[in-house]
């Protein structure tokens, strides 16, 4: 069973992360959110539970902490980053986040990054190639990548995306490169989009 | 500012709950989640915090305790059951949630069903009208109702849709409702939807 790692911090966007999370599940992955605190935060606490209060106020209670040695690549096949200006902030200035992404991208496995959350290919000084993010933060981007402007953007084992729009097509894409085309369409059934979805 | 109760229990489908929660309050709308217990557990107890685990295994954070008295038409513009089949059941074999809807649809507020959740149309007796629900559950809703199989159906105040992957154009109606149709556009384009998807 492919097992995915879904970061998730204070002001993370929770369609974002929702619809990744979920939609992994459906197509048979086995996902685990990790909370990363804010660096910046003076004194950081573990609360217990850990919780993450969204960018839209719903507050979700992660599976685990965030921590190097246990979100590595060798317990993960695909890495999430979702956006969020403040969650995506969070992770991408992380230091131990822009490590784990280059262990995954390192290793072979997958890495998925939405909206804001492209910020950390740049952070993590991932080399230039294409990609796409959240359109606010595209001057952010287009020096250092090949900025491109698709819903989704595989660049051999990096998967980015635009916003909470193309949350779903993103997870889907996610689902394809972990199971294969025919559990994407098996699963794409029961979600009822509406007719002409162009995804 | 227009407000909205998003009622939510154990088994919710969490993609329905938070693209409709975040998208509300993306058009202005005070969201309010309220935690409904299974009324068939043995001993039901109000843990703190109360926590749904939704469907696919996300645990969302309630913002209250779903109570007749704090939830009712007086104080919110609208009322929302999401789906997910076991969510959907805890709240629409509740009888103070049967309640609910009708005092909404009384008081001339809204009340939004979407997938599993619109069985509670036929729970609180709704009177026969345009609807739709999940395929799954259509068998149980097209002997009472006028059933179609649009992604959205708005019936006077009674608004209805199919699953997770209408829950947009479900959220996006509601914030025409609610709001105006200038708010849906003005939300509608930083969320990055892909051309030609057709809503």
């Amino acid at each position: 069973m492919p097992s995915a790692l879904i970061l998730i911090a204070d002001g993370t966007e929770e369609m974002e992360f929702t619809i990744t999370y979920d939609t992994l599940v459906r197509g048979g992955v086995k996902a685990t959110s990790a909370y990363v605190p804010d660096v910046n935060t003076a004194t950081p606490q573990r609360v217990s539970p850990p919780t993450a209060k969204c960018s839209r106020g719903v507050h979700i209670m992660p599976d685990t902490y965030f921590d190097l040695s246990s979100c590595g690549p060798d317990l993960y096949d695909l890495l999430v980053i979702p956006g969020g200006a403040k969650g995506a902030e969070t992770m991408s200035k992380h230091p131990s986040v822009q490590e784990l992404i280059r262990r995954y991208i390192e290793r072979n496995k997958l890495v998925g990054m939405i909206c804001a959350g492209s910020l950390a290919a740049k952070t993590a000084k991932l080399p230039r190639q294409p990609l796409t993010s959240h359109p606010s933060v595209k001057v952010e981007l287009e020096q250092e990548f090949e900025y491109l402007e698709e819903p989704v953007v595989v660049s051999n084992n990096l998967v980015t995306s635009r916003g909470p729009g193309t949350a779903f097509p993103f997870a889907l894409t996610l689902v394809e490169l972990l199971c294969g085309s025919e559990r994407r369409e098996e699963i794409r059934g029961p979600m009822v989009f509406p007719p002409h979805t162009p995804f």
